[in-house]
């Protein structure tokens, strides 16, 4: 599925400055900024008649990455008194169904609000490893099993979005089962390995990853090595979607509604599939 | 342009005990509330290959509603102590380009995360009057307005978003010119009128309003008429919305990408148009 063509939106002189400083650090990061117009000549329409919503409900419930601040959400107005309703939200940005933006993890990424729209819809590949999972929660997405995926359903698009369904959005319900934290403090989920990374960055062209578990990286891991790889080439993560299960493998649209915050390391995200 | 097909998510059985409470209210309520089966089984194809960015970036300096919490990104993890980055994020729900959720003016409104899929991903309606609100700052959508643009594209598809391009949007870079108060302290910027609100109640099928300006009321409104009219009957607004001018006026699929948290009001919200 060729690209759709991406008009702009209206961006200040400071933040284009920001970009065009980040957009020169690198060949992998001016590749993600390269301008989309000969794409556009060419591109293809994309097409739907279903959509999906691949986000939970964030609330005072969901289950954090641990040592995260809590969730809070505060009425200030009221409709007997004030004649509306309306709160004050007050989080940490990495709650509920959200993104990873490069500069979580690279101090010279890109901020939430400098991804390009080109990167946020994109086609979506759906890696299920849900059997596995069950099996093994420690479980992670290898390159055999997106090897697998492309014998399947032919090579992994360009731009494309590659998101594990691992059968871990039906426990986001409970912390407890949703950590799956075991009597050493240790928790057991399944995410991405390295080594599937390396592929998507090396033989590749991707925009970003997406897991429905807490992390990109597997429960276990300590030292984050998908999110310290990935970030840095200003590709995005999706931590916590919902629903991955429900939609096809191969040929929906991803539509990431990041929030557009200046300077925000991600947040949380609605997201779509459309197919 | 017929609907597509929703798959909507799993929700708590709080979630849909909630919903069946609220769509029990009344006739426009349950409207909205009805099950899309039989539309889906006639449903055709959406298709874009444009897609345009219609968020405002959303920072300290985004002018907001007089009286507003100010909006507030504080990092609390960095770089160089931590090995990542990230912020604590405090702000008033309906700041930079958001949601007013029914419930932000109807005590028995929809919140938020409850408003379905299927009018979050909808045909946009693009009503020009920048014309005229370059004359007239108080200037508001009327229903021959709307007449106009039906005569010129066809009837307003069922379901649509009707959005307000009045040219405020390149104001929003400054406090001063977006909220264009008078020495008075009014404010002076377009919206919607409530006869037109009316006629698209009455006379048409719409899942919700947008407009470029601060308010979905004009600015010197002290009454809120256009709010306390639309939201009871569970449609929403978007407030603050950018570039419509870049947007077909008929023809483009609006994706709200609504923030998805429990007893919300609203909230900023990505939004796209894909044609």
């Amino acid at each position: 599925m060729c690209p759709p063509r991406f008009i702009e939106s209206i961006q200040s002189p400071e933040i284009s400055r920001r970009n065009l400083l980040k957009f020169g650090l690198g060949a992998a990061v001016a590749a993600v900024a390269a301008p989309l117009t000969a794409e556009a000549a060419t591109a293809t329409r994309a097409s739907f008649r279903n959509v999906a919503d691949l986000t939970h409900l964030l609330g005072t419930q969901f289950p954090l990455f641990p040592g995260a601040a809590p969730f809070q959400i505060t009425p200030v107005v009221f409709h007997e008194r004030d004649g509306y309703y309306g709160s004050i939200l007050n989080y940490w940005e990495h709650s509920g169904t959200h993104m990873d933006a490069p500069v979580h993890f690279a101090p010279n990424g890109l901020f939430v609000d400098q991804i390009p729209v080109s990167s946020l819809v994109v086609p979506a590949v759906v890696i299920n490893i849900s059997e596995r999972a069950a099996r093994d929660p420690d479980t992670v997405v290898t390159p055999d099993d997106i090897r697998a995926w492309e014998r399947r359903y032919g090579r992994i698009p360009n731009n494309a979005a590659v998101l594990m369904a691992s059968g871990w959005g039906a426990r986001a319900h409970s912390v407890e089962l949703f950590r799956n934290t075991d009597s050493s403090g240790v928790m057991h989920f399944p995410g991405f390995g390295k080594d599937a990374i390396d592929f998507l960055l090396t033989e590749r062209s991707i925009s970003g990853i997406g897991v429905d578990t807490l992390s990109l990286d597997h429960g276990p891991s300590t030292t984050f090595a998908v999110h310290y790889t990935l970030l840095p080439t200003n590709r995005w993560g999706l931590e916590n979607l919902a629903n991955l299960e429900s939609i096809p493998p191969s040929g929906a649209t991803l539509v990431v509604g990041a929030p557009k915050i200046a300077a925000g390391s991600g947040g949380p995200s609605r997201v779509f599939a459309l197919w």
